[in-house]
């Protein structure tokens, strides 16, 4: 009787041990947030606003930043389903509409990433003052590149990324203001001058997500 | 009396964003925790593990790294209050005994940085899922170098921190698994083979702060 309330015991704590082991995970399917991004030493610098629609797979893109003391400005959205990528000027409203050979990737650990190690960023010593995530590696065959991926443990939401190719050199990304939902769906609509003018079209290569599609 | 409630309105709105704008703040006085560094663009690596006691200014530090493809250990002691630090070889069971001049600096953020953004890593969304952290920005006068230092706005806990000098290059320095308070009271009780030999006496320069004296 005790051999078998120990075997259930131990069953128990291996099935609970099982479950609590970080499992890869899809962000939510409606995303709004934020991001940087810098490389090569810093002489690259972006921040971004991102609306991201998993379920249409369509995203918006506004970026500005500093590439070799240049700064720049954005505006990008990216309609998979209709393989079309809006490159827009509201400056000087002027719109360049892209044909688009790559596929949508949802942000996600990938399948093929391997678990580094569960942290708590800040301290879990008290409400409030501290995030549970984990922490991803994973190769991008392609490219030969390395990546560390960090999502939140609760809701699968990006925190970080670090890439390094030997040709990017390492490449950090941080993700922050991140909420569930969209905060205007007119984000996805292209304004009207887009469809007035129909500029040059350049056909992409073999970009791998859509973050990958971005910079 | 319209205008009453109207200037008392506005006071108490003036008086709540006064009071939720992020502070200076200081880490608690003891602190468990981890802590990775890297810099020259990854050829230099660590982890380690600290014990943190601002009450009786010492420190506890266990490092495990790689610096240009050489792995290294260290584990050292501070007593600022005495003055000394311990270089601690528990393989070789030799220890040596260092005099220290730099002042005892507690974990905070500095009284001349300034706020660069608040925001949430992860998401604020739900429950669980996202950090509200203050990222600050300052200058180190002494060495020419700037810093951005990441603290969570509840529980003033230090989260990452980015320095640059022209003489280090990038240096990142990311915290995690903080635990208010002492796992072990003996981490600041140097071995006895640390007391039955002196070693060699080199005395250390003008470092700042207990991490810049650690790395």
């Amino acid at each position: 009787m005790q051999t078998l309330a120990l075997v259930s015991i131990t069953l128990c704590l291996a099935v609970n041990v099982w479950a609590q082991k970080p499992r890869h995970c899809r962000s939510p399917p409606l995303v709004v947030g934020s991001l940087t991004v810098s490389a090569r030493e810093g002489e690259f610098f972006a921040e971004a606003k991102y609306t991201y629609d998993a379920l249409q797979k369509r995203v918006r893109f506004r970026e500005f930043g500093c590439n070799n003391s240049q700064s720049f400005h954005t505006d990008k959205l990216i309609l998979f389903r209709k393989r079309v990528m809006y490159d827009i000027s509201y400056h000087d409203h002027s719109c360049k509409r892209i044909p688009l050979r790559v596929h949508f990737h949802p942000m996600e650990v990938p399948r093929e990433a391997k678990l580094l190690s569960e942290v708590v960023l800040g301290s879990s010593s008290a409400p409030g003052q501290g995030l549970l995530v984990n922490i991803w590696v994973g190769n991008v065959s392609e490219t030969g590149g390395k990546y560390f991926s960090t999502f939140t443990e609760f809701g699968c939401l990006p925190v970080s990324s670090i890439y390094y190719s030997n040709s990017t050199g390492w490449v950090m990304t941080s993700f922050f203001n991140n909420m569930n939902g969209i905060g205007n769906p007119e984000d996805f609509i292209p304004p009207d001058f887009c469809m007035r003018k129909e500029n040059e079209e350049t056909e992409w290569g073999t970009e791998r997500d859509f973050f990958e599609a971005l910079f």
